[in-house]
């Protein structure tokens, strides 16, 4: 399989230059970037008026929550998750949380979103559907067991039968993370059993961090430490764990953050929507923090538009600091791309000869696109999700001229609306 | 001309209620709103799956600015309005200001916007494009006069052609605003003199107050009080007056504006993206002053989609008080929609028999906006302009299921990308 991308305007390699060319791509990879490319290939896309973008990755969400979508905003956290989240989510079955994650996969594919960490439950579920879908999932089961150890045994378990579940697919697609959902809700024991575990078998995790005021007053209550330097005594870091949130990181924690290479994952909608803070985004550049973006859940953004996303960063850290000169659009562009990427350990996130082809081709033939001044200010500033046309993955298109090719987007729309009536 | 919109969601009222009803439109009124009309109509549109809302109201933008969007981002007000934007604008003819007011008013037309305040120069060719495109235009060429008597009396002069000039044009949809451009950019003698023909000619005044903390340093030395105790003093206030910001309001301010039925144009992505601060939200909403919303220009935005602006009100105000219940959707929508038709005095901004037929027709057969557990939450924290289907203005129809009918908009794409070209 080749695709051939002609006369777009191209964002390439790690400077996020902007060229006018030809994208060839020969199976997942894509093997050449060039003025004028003439070879034949089998699929050819006119990208006239178009930028060719990597794909974004979403560093941080719980995909399947698409269902709870608008169904309890502008309210505390913990009220939120307790009253409302947590009861709709105690009703989810496989089958439920498995139209959520088609509604989530579909979402991501339409908004040019080409790989995803993601954190839920019912996760063998959820890699059936990447599987279909043809995005790269990252998937974590979302371990708490709230310091009982019978709930740690189980955990530990479905986390161990999900592993198994994925590496019997045997995508390369589709991978499994250890998630211990966070400091507050995880024994030690089980965060101890979990880095040891990651370590065996070779696997990422992720967890929940430094979210808010709440949670660091509780660890600090609890153990006389910040969540960081708690996760830092017990050897749990390293630069195989991606840290969601650090909104309440102080001077300590992010010298401890940066020493051992940990990835935070930044979700400005989310930590702006439920009034968790603000991520100290300046210092930990300052300190060499390798910082992605996230979407977080649908239920507290309320979308997971990488490009809504963007915007979102680029502006909150310049009102908070009342400095217009953070979090510059090429600063939060990488964050939603190559950052991702090396978070993931993953070749992509860069349009470059020998990167694996994940691609997001985005009309800029539309009012608010023009004129073509800066394709990356347009894309971080003004473009939206349903500015993405095409959408391709590992070499393989996933949706053309806004036709998602991979899943059936009425059904999955229509069983999206049938299945919230359940869970009421 | 009747036209009837049939099976959609339709946000009813100033209460926001969401019904299932057909809305018949005859001439410029809405004249129906029911469960099932019968009548035959000029023109159907089918609304299954679609919300019937209100067309949005841009209480405060320079329309033409789209021209420059993306040419200077990441950089201080100051030295993005002196060394990149004011240079550029130094060279505007009426022609170019003509092609940028096409961008914006096609920009506006794709985003569900239907009328809009605005203040810019050559604001005649402003008007013609805004009679073309269907939209309602509030109009107020931007004096500045720094305390140049000289320049006092030929930017009044300019003003008041503007004005006859639009009143010539006869349209009931484009009106003349007074439009000085801020207290530290023009004189007492102005500011005093453009109340005064206010009130003779029966028209509202736009103005820019309290962006900066710059500002209010600058009128603090000047004047020796806020620019608002200053304007107080000069008895420019009123219930015709609409503010522009008001981000640095003190309370004694804030009981200022309340007490004239002054209306603030909050500007929550022009603040963020020029580091101004943050608008005193909540304590303006207690003193029971009028609120509209604005994108501001696009070169500080980047882009004039109230829908996005709507997500940006939502959550700035969240995660700056630290409290997620603080402008919940529904106080945000009615900034976006009502409160702006109150500050123009202008029968829109709700759907509802006897009001003006000024209606976005917004697809909501989409991932990202199902499934449709509420509908104002989907606008605000999840919708962005591309979802806006069908626009209708004054009765009109300016877009249909995505097509532009009043105005070219290939041209205007076309003629913006030359433009900008000439101005470098």
């Amino acid at each position: 399989m080749s695709i051939l991308i002609k006369n777009g305007h191209v964002i390439y390699g790690e400077n996020l230059e902007i060229v006018r060319a030809d994208v060839l791509i020969e199976g997942n990879r894509i093997v050449s970037v060039e003025k004028k490319i003439n070879e034949t290939a089998d699929t050819v896309i006119d990208a006239t008026g178009r930028v060719v973008s990597p794909g974004f990755i979403n560093l941080h969400t719980h995909s399947p929550m698409g269902l709870l979508r608008g169904l309890a905003d502008d309210l505390p956290l913990m009220d939120w998750l307790q009253n409302h989240i947590w009861p709709r989510e105690a009703k989810l079955t496989r089958e439920y949380t498995k139209v959520g994650a088609y509604l989530g996969a579909l979402e991501m594919i339409k908004t040019g979103t080409t790989a995803f960490l993601d954190m839920y439950f019912f996760m063998d579920a959820v890699a059936e559907v990447v599987e279909e879908s043809g995005l790269r999932g990252y998937l974590s089961y979302g371990m708490i067991d709230l310091g009982d150890p019978e709930k740690t045994e189980k955990e530990l378990k479905e986390a161990l039968r999900t592993m198994e579940f994925i590496e019997k697919l045997g995508s390369d697609r589709v991978h499994f993370v250890f998630g211990p959902h966070a400091p507050y809700t995880c024994s030690i024991a089980l965060l101890k059993e979990v880095r040891r575990l990651a370590s065996e078998h070779n696997k990422l995790i992720t967890i929940h961090v430094s979210e808010t005021m709440a949670e660091i007053g509780q660890i600090t209550e609890r153990y006389g430490k910040s969540p960081v330097v708690l996760l830092d005594d017990i050897g749990f870091l390293g630069n195989d764990v991606i840290i969601a949130h650090g909104v309440w990181l102080d001077s300590r924690d992010i010298q401890i953050l940066a020493r051992h290479g940990v990835t935070v994952a930044h979700n400005p909608g989310s930590n702006m929507k439920l009034a968790s803070g603000v991520m100290p985004l300046e210092k930990l550049l300052n300190a060499g923090v390798n910082i992605g973006l996230g979407t977080d859940g649908s239920a507290s953004n309320n979308n997971l538009d990488m490009l809504d996303e963007m915007k979102l960063a680029a502006l909150l850290h310049k009102v908070h600091n009342l400095d217009p000169t953070v979090a510059d659009a090429r600063t939060v562009f990488r964050m939603a791309t190559l950052n991702g990427a090396k978070a993931l350990s993953l070749k992509a996130g860069v349009i470059k000869e020998g990167y694996l082809a994940d691609i997001a081709i985005i009309n800029f033939n539309r009012p608010h696109l023009r004129p073509i001044n800066d394709v990356i200010s347009h894309l971080v500033y003004s473009a939206n999700g349903n500015d993405v046309e095409t959408t391709i993955a590992d070499g393989k298109i996933l949706m053309l001229d806004r036709e998602v090719l991979t899943l059936d987007e009425e059904r999955i729309l229509d069983e999206a609306e049938k299945t919230i009536g359940k869970l009421a």
